[in-house]
Formats: structure tokens, C-alpha cells, sequence
């Protein structure tokens, strides 16, 4: 079925603040969640500093091999964000001022709009602008590349304006069973088996301590709700031949 | 100088959890800063799921590629489990029960290791382990990867048993002005300026919003201190120069 085909996104993550630890990003998050939403699967995602060479790179590795990119962090106007120049040079095309951020600005600084801020009005050409409804400049598409702001509010701002733009497959749905008392290692036989028997279906295995000691969420994602169903019925009976009890089912994943 | 030479690291974050937005890393971070206290720049960073030619592939690139390769995740004893195998089949060697891994889970488990808890003791030929002072069974090394839990709790704990291992260059130091009052659009000129008669150190800038309006931290990075004084001077006197005022120097950074 062409609604149970995987739309895949990726994320590129622009900055040397993150990577020399003085940030710690939450855009991936955020983005991950938001595509899942609307049916898509984040794919892969990568962080990169602020280096032409590598950022452009990585742009046309990404863009190629998953349906969407999503880009975070380098469109302010100091000569350390150069996302726009790298994408427009990832896609061969210009750059140009774009007339309303230009007036956006005028309305703003009162017309004293100096150089620097003119960088932010640059969008490659063949791209559309997304709405930045927080504060300053917005972002831009260009074919299936969205470059959003690196500041978190910002960015979950912008991700408004992509939803209706994103051609999704089935929503990714997920059960979750969370057991105390039992360590990892005794679930992992029962789950394999369980996984094993529902290939369409990803299970996972995450742990966590409690009062009552060892216990993991069994978490089980597909995008159909009877097959669904059928998993979290197989997966609890196997877990109960194996022995484990104190099974709990949540409907939604909880860290 | 010898001493000055960039040392390079890549951070490989395996995990479904992370890419379907269930958890938020925090491993990148922890390793950003561990690296760089250790004089060695994490370069970049990737996330892959769960998937066995993803996570070779990514291995096989990032190790080649940097002085050093950390991943997180991946270890534990369910079936999703598979950054051990992905690691040797990188390297092209085999894996091999490690007796002291095995010799710990017997004292731990009481004798009844069973299979999916022995997966956990499975290290590369020619690998060596790393020590979990936190709980469960050790991370391992083969070559410049670092194979380490994705608990960040368990992670943060091996990475007191990597330090030693790291040859790094000088350490980077940063120096922060803190300006309020002022956007960053009219900041620009004069950070670029400087940063254009200062190749050696790399400079950013970092806005945020105050009771005093806008603002931003513009940050110096460099490995020698007497550069750095001459750069931040430099710095002070092209934004005093352009009318900013309200500069506050930090030490180090703050987010």
C-alpha cells in the first residue's frame, strides 16, 4: 500500500557551539518528534561545524538519500552563519535579497538595515520562505531542504509553517509494556522471539531502575493498528511463558 | 609546535530511541566537553538507528576520518542490541566472549548467565575493555573507537577510563564579552573584522534575549593565551569603536 510506504527526513545540525559542548542541542529532538507526527521517520542525523566544505557535503549526501532535510542553526547575521551560502552552493544556484524580509526589516530597524543584517535576507533562488512567526527573519525551503533557525524557540516556531508541506506515510504508532523487578536479560529471549515473529514491527528494549529494581519499557512501533495489536498480545504471552510478571501497559512511550 | 596540532574526534549516537524522538542524547554533550578538556576537538557527530550497514558504514567513516571515534549505545543484551557485531564486522575480525566480562556476570547472576546476558561479554579480537565503575558490564576499545554504553549515567562513568588513552594537543581556551542592549546584526562588522586579522582563533556569536533587550555572548576560541588577550582586546576596542557598549567579560562561557 503506497500509504504504508516509509517517508524518510534527515537532520542536519549546523554549529561549533554544539559541538564543542557549549550547547546542547534539543532541535533533533523537537524535529524528531514533529516529523513522526505527520507519518515521517527521522532517518539519520548529523552535526556539523561551521565549515563550508563540510556543511555542503553533507547537504547533498542528505538531501539525496531521504525524502526530507531538515537544517538547524547558521542563518544569523554574524560571518559565522553561512548556512544560506552552503545550501545555495549545495544546489549550484545564487542568492539573492529577498524583497519582503528586506521590507520586514525596513519596518523593523527603521529602515537602517546595515550589511550584516542584509545577510539574513538572503534565500537561494527557486526557494520559498518559511513564516518565522517568533521573531526576526524567517527560514526557507528549497526543493526538499527546510534551513531553520538554530535558537529552539525559533525553530519550533518555524516548524508551523512545514507541516502542510510534508507528504507523510502511515503514522508510526507505538504500545509500550513496562516491567519492574525483571533485568533486561530476562526479557531479551521473549522479546527476540516476538520480534522474530513480527518483522513489520520494531521492538526495543529500554531500561531503567526503580524501587522495585531492574525493569525495562518494551517498546513495540508499526503502522498498523490490528497487526499492532496482535504484537503486544504475542509479546505479553511470550513474556509470561518466560516467567516475568509485573507488566504494565502504557499507550504512549515515557522515558 | 607539535603542541598545537589539532587532535580530532566524532561521536556516533546509535539508536532508534533517539532518532524517533523517545529520548533526548545527552551523550554528544558529556563527550563535547570530556574531549575538549582533553585538548581533542569533536569535529562531528552522526545519529544512525538501529541498523546493522548504517552503523558499519558510519564506523568505518568517522574512524578513518578523525584521531578518534566515540559511539554510545547499543550494548545491552536485547536483540536491538547490535554495536558490538557492528564494530567487529568495521574492523573485519571476530568476536570472542571476554572471560573476565563472563567471570563478573557469574559472580553478579549467580552462575546463571544465560545467552542473551553473554552477548553483553562479547568483545572484539584485539579490543580491550572499558571500565563501568557504574553498573552492568564494561564498554570496550579496539584501535581509536571507543565502544560505550547509551545509559548517559553508565556512559559519563567510562569515560574516566578513557582519558588516559587520549593523546591530545593544547587544550582550547574561550574567552566571552557578553553584550546587552545591542542585536547582533550590530555586532557583526566588528566580530568579523576581528576575526578576519585573528585567523588562528574561531569567533561566534551567540544571541539571547535580557530585561535589557537583545543581546548576544561572542565567543573566542584559540590555544594560546597570549593571542587570546590580544584578541580580545582587539575585539573590545573595533565594538567600542562601532558605539556598543555594556560589555561584561566572562571567564568561560555560560549558556
Amino acid at each position: 500500500m503506497a500509504s504504508q510506504q516509509r517517508v524518510t527526513a534527515a537532520v542536519l545540525i549546523i554549529g561549533d557551539e554544539i559541538l564543542s559542548g557549549r550547547t546542547q542541542d534539543t532541535n533533533l529532538n523537537a524535529i524528531a518528534r514533529f516529523v513522526g507526527a505527520h507519518g515521517v521517520d527521522l532517518a539519520e542525523a548529523r552535526v556539523v561545524g561551521d565549515v563550508e566544505d563540510e556543511i555542503v557535503s553533507a547537504i547533498n549526501v542528505l538531501r539525496e538519500r531521504y525524502d526530507y532535510l531538515f537544517t538547524t542553526g547558521g542563518i544569523g547575521p554574524t560571518h559565522d552563519d553561512i548556512t544560506a551560502d552552503c545550501v545555495a552552493k549545495a544546489f549550484g544556484v545564487s542568492l539573492y535579497e529577498h524583497p519582503d524580509i528586506i521590507a520586514m526589516m525596513e519596518a523593523r530597524w527603521g529602515g537602517e538595515v546595515n550589511a550584516a543584517r542584509r545577510r539574513m535576507a538572503r534565500v537561494p533562488e527557486g526557494g520559498s520562505l518559511v513564516k518565522n512567526p517568533v521573531q526576526g527573519p524567517p527560514g526557507f525551503q528549497i526543493g526538499n531542504v527546510f534551513v531553520l533557525a538554530g535558537v529552539p524557540s525559533i525553530m519550533r516556531g518555524m516548524l508551523e509553517d512545514i507541516g502542510h508541506r510534508l507528504k507523510g506515510g502511515a503514522v508510526v504508532i507505538s504500545k509500550t509494556l513496562r516491567i519492574e523487578g525483571f533485568g533486561e536479560g530476562d526479557m531479551a529471549a521473549p522479546l527476540e522471539a516476538t520480534a522474530r515473529a513480527h518483522p513489520e514491527m520494531s521492538m526495543g528494549s529500554y531500561p531503567f531502575y526503580s524501587a522495585a529494581g531492574y525493569g525495562s519499557q518494551l517498546v513495540i512501533r508499526g503502522r498498523d493498528a490490528e497487526k499492532m495489536a496482535q504484537a503486544v498480545r504475542d509479546l505479553e504471552a511470550a513474556l509470561t511463558a518466560a516467567g516475568i510478571s509485573n507488566i504494565t501497559h502504557l499507550d504512549s512511550e515515557q522515558a
